[in-house]
Formats: C-alpha cells, structure tokens, sequence
C-alpha cells in the first residue's frame, strides 16, 4: 500500500485522477434498466408485508438504473481499488527503485479483494501473497490461486490471520493492501461512481432528445440519488466522494441480521460500531466499517443516511433479479434493491422529498461471486 | 394464426419484411463475449472427457459471440414470433373486420411460447387462451396468467391437449396460433438473425479500426458461423432464413439425451423423426423438430449439420456462463456452447475448415426462463 503521507487528498478530484490510472485495467460496466423493476419500486404493493395494518403504505415514483459491477473483472468493483493501489504504489517515490516489485503485496482476504489483488499484481508482473483461513470454501482458493497467488494459510481469527500476515511481511518484505481503510482504494472504487454519472446523463439526454423534451425548463438530467451496499465502506465512501458538489445524494444500505446494520447504528448514534459478529447471507456486508471511510460517510456527512433490510427482503430481491433482470449477483448486491421496494422509511422519504416527478435511483450492483451451490439451496428453500 | 396461403415466402427478404413489422414490440438484444471462454473454447484442454485417449484432441481458434434473447421481452426468442403472428393476423384480409381481434387467438403450451402469445396478444388488447396440462408447475400458470391470458386447463397428453384447444376454438372462434410449425413463426423468430449478423460486423469493424486493420486483404467482417440449439426447429429455420446468401454456416444443436437428438438423427438418415420422449435438462429442445422447419433444414440444406452434447456437458456449460458471463440462461440456451467447446466432431470441423484464421462463431441464447428451484437443485447436485 501507499504510505498515507503520499496519498491524493478525499476528493472528487482526486477520484477523477484515480480513474485514469485505473482506465486500462478495469471494464467501464454496463448500466442496465428494467420498466418492470421500476414499476414494482413505484406501486405500493411493493412494501413489505411486515408494515403495521392500516397505516397508508408509502407510494414513490422511482426509475432504477443498475450500475453492473458484477460484470467488472473478477466479478465485483473490488478489481477498481487493487488496480489503482497498484498504480499509486508504482509511483510512490522509492518503491520500485528500491525493489519494491520484487518483494510484492500481501493482503488477508478470502473474498473479492483477494482475487482483484491478485489479478492486479498478475497483471503488473508483481508476486501477490494471500493470506486465508485454512477453512476457506475450496473453490475460493482454487480462485485466488488461478490468478496466480501465492496462498497462505492462517487460522480463521483476525488475530491469527494478522500474524500471519506480519510473519509474511517480515519474510518477504510484501507491502500489505488492505480491502478498505485506505485512500487509495476508497478513490480507486469511487471510479464507478463518475461512469455511473455519465452513462445516466447520456441515457436520459438520449431520452429528453428522442422525446422532444430539450427545451423544457422541469426536463430531468441525470441521477437524483444512489443507494450502494455498505460492508467495509471502501466503495460507498468512494461513490460519495466521487457525487460531492454534484447534488446526487447518496445513500448506504446494509442488512440487519445480527447488527449487521452496523454503519446505520453508528451514524445514528454519532459513534463508529467497531465490531460486528453476524452470518447474513449477504456475505460481503459482514464487516463493520473502517475507520477512514467513516471519516468520508459519517464525519463529513457525505452520505445521507442508512436503510437496512431483512434476510427475506434479501432474498425477495435477489430472486426479482435473477428473474427479471437475467443477470447473476451475489446477495451483498442486492441490499441496495431490497431497500428501494420494502424499506418503508426510505420509500416514505423519497415520496416526501421527490414528489410528483419522482428519482431517478442509481443502485450498485457490487458483485457477482456467488457459490452456485449456496445459491442453489437458497432458492430451493425460499420455493418450498 | 394467418392463413397459410397468405403467407410470405420463406426467404431473407421475407424475414427483413418481419423485422419492420415487429420492430416496435421487441427488443434489439445485446450480443456479448468473454475473452476467457473463447479462450476456453480456443485450448483443446477445454474438451470432453469422454474423447478416446491417445486421440489428438482438436485445437481449434474460436471467437465466440453471444446473442443474448434470455434478454428478450418475457425472456426469449419466442416473442419475436408470437408478435409477427399477430402482425400478420391483423394484416390478413377480412380477419380484422371479420371480428377476429374480437375472438383471439390459441395455442397449447407450457412455456416461453405461451408466455410470448399472451403478451403479444394483450399488446394488442386482443383475448389470448392458452392451453395447459393441469399438472403445469404452478409458477408457469402463475407468468401465463400475469401476462393476461385465460388459461384453459387439459390432460397432458398431446391428444388431451388438442381436443382441449379444439373445443376452445370452436366455442370462442380463436385463431390457433402454433408455436413453431408455421412460416409467419419462422420468419418471426428468423430476425434475431439478421440483429446477430449486423451487431457483430459492427464490432468487428470497430475492432478493425482500432487495429489499424482497414487496409488488410485478410480482414475480419463478420460472423463466419452461428449454432443454435434445436427443439421443433421454428428458431433454427428463421436463422437459416437470415443467413442464406451470405456465406454464414449455421449449424443445430442438441441433447443426446432419450434421443434429444432426433434433429440430427433425421438429417443424417434423411427422414425426419416425428416423435421424441425425452427428459433432458435441456427442457425447451424435447419437441422433435416441425415439418416446415424441416423443409428448410434438410431440404432445402440451409443448415449445414447437427451436434449433440451430453447432460453432464450442457450442466458444465451451464455453470460456466453463471460464473463467467454472469448471465442467468435456460439450460436449453447452452447446447449450442456445449458443442463449441466439448463436441470433437465440431471442434475438429472448425479446426479443418477455419485453419489459423479462426472463426467468429455466434451462439444464440435462447432464453432465460429458468425455475430457480430446478436451478438450484442442478447447482447443488454438481458441487456435492
């Protein structure tokens, strides 16, 4: 990783600038739109059935336009901030004179960052050390290793893992990459905010056009908010980042199984919930958030609010996707969706504050690693 | 369903005609690739097991490209054809003025065809009845019945069924509309072609100019060849229809499966096999293929040949289009991918004819009405 002390200042800027280092490695994703999502996120039938009898449901207009990072390389956005924490340490003042390239990079993760690390390093000719729990699921290995890492095992605690990764670093004088709590990952995700921003201004400048709307005063631009999945909150601190002064307003979901809903209750409360200990089926949302995201999401107040969401909304969402949109995501991805249609506090805001012209809703699409055999038997349970 | 001496001649023109007709109703579905399956595709490590050993397996260069129907209205290729039968329908003498829009339209089936008919139908505010077995999987009645349709329940066997529509048309006065044996379905269905043929010079073109490739004799155009899967053949003729004159090969695909492969079995013996019981995963291919289609791709030769795949090589298929393309597919969509890469006979034919060039071979998903519970168990099954 690069040292702090040489690292680009949070801002948009600065997610603008990681962007180009970022351009010849990582896809600019596909953003995707589905008349009957948006029609089912409009119409109060949506709302979850768990809201009390004879309150008046909450009835928002929404257009839903999907940022599909599950189609990024690797799978998941991850693959933006490894690239451009490769590119920065590239250009850190030292690091390859000094054989940094050599030595390598270290990380403990048996998730998406293990494998965008991985691919990174590959790509760059850079050896890559993963340290893993020695019960990771099989073919998370078989993942990693196929991107050409070297796998180390540790025992499943942090603490074990952490030693681990120290004795490795001693070893082999890797620079450690963490998943989120640094400014050049957070920048370095924050690139799918920006693409996001223009593939919606062009879509709707295309629409206004086909339209005949070009010369209305009240003719809709582009995005009024974006909802992402929270987990580490590297990536949403990274989108926040990359809507500041533009107006977008942007919003962090997370489950609320077992206190998953950590970022939600920090930011309530005005203090940081640093450990979490829950199995929500949205895997990648079982971390709490990190210390410098949080400077970004809570202390400068540039995200707006959480909304979180139960299992079985989850799984509602996960399965209209599968459905309707064709496309395959892992559960962490559709956190954001699952809020849209059945979290009545969101929904009620977005009426309120929207009225009759409704959002235009940009929702992140995190990733697509998902275990078929756990998805399997997700869906022959919810059928049964 | 048109009056067939109405009809228009089964040729590409007739099929550019069909385009205009129902351009407004469908999607222009998106065509995508995947470097590492035409990679996969390109290595001979990619193929069957079941290969003799000590036989030299074949190495051919494929480009794959991948025309995407499981994004088209109601998840297949189907509405192409549902939506010209209607165009047609309106179009024929005396049937609009005669009351027909009054009396509707018919058909019996199950799947992505019932579901196409009802939308096309209710498009044009026209009654559609669909004719079920009563022992349908409730989620299929539950889609036909969304689209609007009056669903009339039958035994399940074809003679049930048939007298079941009998009687529906003779107390209503619908107009049976079947779901492949008919030329205003073929020519429907043929217009993915002519999209699939235009998208990929495009590309390639771009590709071309990327590469400062515009002045090279030896330049890619196009596709040099397109396989698609085959159940009554109404598809696989349309997109012979689409390719002929243009030097395009199009070949069928089948399971081997019960005798999956009564296609091939027919063009190889020169008579047409008229019945099939079969229970492939593959469920959309378990209709032998209809006596039009066959006049088209035996006859007439515009297919060039058929390949069939086994249940264990379309199940890897399909998991590598779920972790790869990240797209959810029917397994009827993969047969043709299946061939690509496990099919020796295939494999070694492209080796032969397409030497170092290599061929930019399209492959046609079908459709992407997958039971996510039979998904799940299928997903389940394998990784165990």
């Amino acid at each position: 990783m690069a040292d702090p002390s040489t690292c680009l200042p949070l801002t948009r800027d600065s997610v603008a600038a990681a962007r180009v280092l970022i351009k010849p490695f990582v896809h600019r994703t596909p953003v995707v739109t589905s008349s009957s999502l948006s029609a089912l996120a409009s119409s109060p039938s949506a709302a979850s059935d768990l809201t009390e009898e004879g309150k008046r449901k909450a009835n928002p207009k929404l257009r839903l336009w999907f940022k599909c990072e599950n189609l990024q390389k690797i799978g998941a956005f991850k693959a933006r901030g490894a690239f451009h924490a490769i590119e920065r340490l590239k250009r850190e003042p030292g690091w390859l004179a000094g054989g940094g390239a050599e030595r390598g990079v270290v990380t403990h993760s048996s998730g998406n960052h293990a494998q965008a690390l991985s691919l990174a390093a590959r790509t760059n000719g850079i050896p890559a050390y993963i340290v893993m729990p020695t019960i990771s699921a099989p073919p998370k290995i078989a993942a990693t290793k196929g991107y050409g890492a070297n796998v180390v095992f540790s025992g499943s605690t942090s603490v074990e893992r952490e030693a681990v990764t120290a004795k490795v670093i001693e070893e082999t004088g890797a620079r450690l990459v963490p998943p989120y709590d640094h400014p050049d990952i957070i920048l370095g995700q924050g690139t799918l905010g920006l693409e996001f921003q223009e593939q919606v201004e062009a879509s709707i400048a295309e629409e206004n056009e086909k339209n005949g709307k070009t010369d209305t005063g009240k003719k809709r631009k582009g995005l009024d908010a974006i909802i992402a999945p929270c987990g580490g909150g590297g990536m949403l601190s990274g989108l926040a980042l990359s809507c500041e002064n533009t107006g977008i307003r942007v919003f962090g979901s997370e489950p609320l199984f077992q206190g998953a809903d950590d970022a939600k209750r920090g930011y309530e409360s005005g203090v940081r919930v640093e450990a979490v200990s829950t199995l929500t089926i949205a895997d990648g949302l079982r971390t709490p958030v990190g210390h410098i995201p949080w400077s970004v999401i809570y202390e400068r107040r540039l995200v707006a609010g959480f909304y979180s969401v139960s299992e079985s909304e989850i799984k509602r969402a996960l399965k209209l996707v599968y459905e309707r949109l064709k496309l395959v995501v892992e559960p962490s991805s559709v956190v954001p969706l699952a809020v849209a249609l059945y979290n009545e506090d969101f929904r009620a805001l977005v009426e309120r504050e929207a009225g009759e012209e409704g959002w235009d809703l940009g929702i992140v699409f995190s990733g697509g690693n998902v275990s078929l055999d756990a998805l399997g038997k997700l869906f022959a349970e919810e059928e049964s």
